[in-house]
């Protein structure tokens, strides 16, 4: 079922690779956007959070928290602001969300100011809690045979998130979670070659001619968004529009921290 | 060995939890401190890389880059930043980067402008690729047997740490992660109870009050740095001077991230 790969190559080297049950999963990660009409058991959901909440923290602060939305009318709104029609409808949604206000409240609730949560060096570690957690998840998830998608996109309208959360000051969601039975099988998309993202004590610039032959494996990639279609290479897609300059409600997203009281100074 | 544990109590209900190799490790999660003196094998550094490798990626942008530091100058300047003795000292040192140069690269190298890329939207995608592939670095490297530790301190200095690794504009080195085989065993830390991080929909305040037995479970909690000392409650830490405010170098972060380019609007 699951396809192994026990060796790769790096700089010309071939190389074995360790082989268990978790890096299995991990090297064959395919991100799934189909599931089946069902949610998840009571022992795998809170499997997963009980994962999540022993995710490592910055200086033992816990700054996230997780909201599972089961509410229809949220799950549609999620769902229109994320423009992704997958987003809320079968599998369980979750998501993560930045939580300096829980610290805060319990300071105050002990006498004490609001210290350094408006940094950027604290939200920076919220965000680095909450992502990390995310992933410990995912791992969790996959390792249970369920699949699993991270969702940047129910931040394509920052604002509009919040309000449907109604979430207070101090809090930011950063990233939904949609997890459940696997309902497509996707082909594993080829990664940048490991001399390109890992370097020894110094970085090393790029040449697009270096990437030729990655840019030539992921066009044989198929995208089950749209099954009809081998996608771009890696380089052009870098260089459209994915990265262009363009007007969208995600440039919203630092006034959106700003109102929060996040990220201030 | 691994101490399992396989079922917990959430609102007053006890839960079974479900039980694999992945989850055994993520629920018994210690983060490491100490390590033997002996490098990663060339099998498990590569493995880790190629897990790292195959993390979800924000519109397959895969914005980060992962640095070895095996020079003994460069391990000795982070340690002398991070102010924690055992970084850089046994046990392999990396340090995980947000990358957007890389990309700004191929898009100069193909005609293209800068785009998105100084938007706080396109960092957040950065970092949140880089901070998902740190954990499932640390997944890998526990399910393999050893131990790990995620370095934030190297940011207690953020312009001392972009002159010893020499990155370029639009990166930023947002975590140390350091593993290799464990020489403690320390106390599983008590998390906070689930129903202070997870919710159904709606975000709930918590009272102190409702910490209660949780501040006396975390005061049972031995910490290795100082062992003959436990360690203060939870709430008692939260309102204690790791969140009060300072002056401290991880007040520049801000600053840092805007000349590297980043997160300006």
């Amino acid at each position: 079922m699951v396809e192994l790969y026990h060796h790769f190559i790096y700089e010309g080297v071939l190389f074995q690779m360790i082989k268990n049950a978790t890096i299995d999963k991990q090297v064959t990660h395919k991100t799934i956007r189909a599931f089946k009409d069902q949610t998840l058991t009571e022992e795998q959901l809170t499997t997963l959070i009980e994962v999540a909440s022993h995710t490592s923290s910055s200086m033992f602060m816990q700054q996230f928290s997780i909201l599972h939305i089961t509410d229809e009318q949220k799950r549609m709104s999620i769902r229109q602001i994320s423009g992704q029609k997958y987003v809320g409808t079968n599998g369980d949604l979750f998501i993560f969300v930045v939580d300096l206000h829980r610290n805060q409240s319990i300071r105050h609730q002990l006498g004490k100011d609001d210290g350094r949560l408006h940094q950027t060096d604290i939200f920076l570690q919220g965000v680095e809690d909450t992502v990390l957690a995310v992933q410990n998840m995912v791992n969790a998830a996959e390792s249970m045979g369920l699949g699993a998608v991270i969702l940047g996109s129910v931040n394509n309208n920052p604002k509009a998130l919040l309000e449907v959360l109604r979430l207070p000051k101090m809090t930011f969601p950063i990233l939904g979670l949609q997890v459940g039975i696997a309902d497509q099988k996707p082909q594993l998309k080829p990664r940048l070659p490991l001399d390109a993202i890992f370097f020894e004590n110094d970085y090393h610039e790029i040449n697009v001619s270096d990437l030729k032959e990655y840019d030539e494996i992921v066009q044989t990639y198929y995208d089950l968004r749209d099954s009809n279609r081998r996608i771009d290479s890696f380089t052009k897609q870098v260089s459209s529009k994915k990265l262009g300059a363009k007007k969208t409600l995600r440039d919203e997203l630092l006034e959106v921290l700003y109102n929060q009281g996040l990220c201030l100074k």
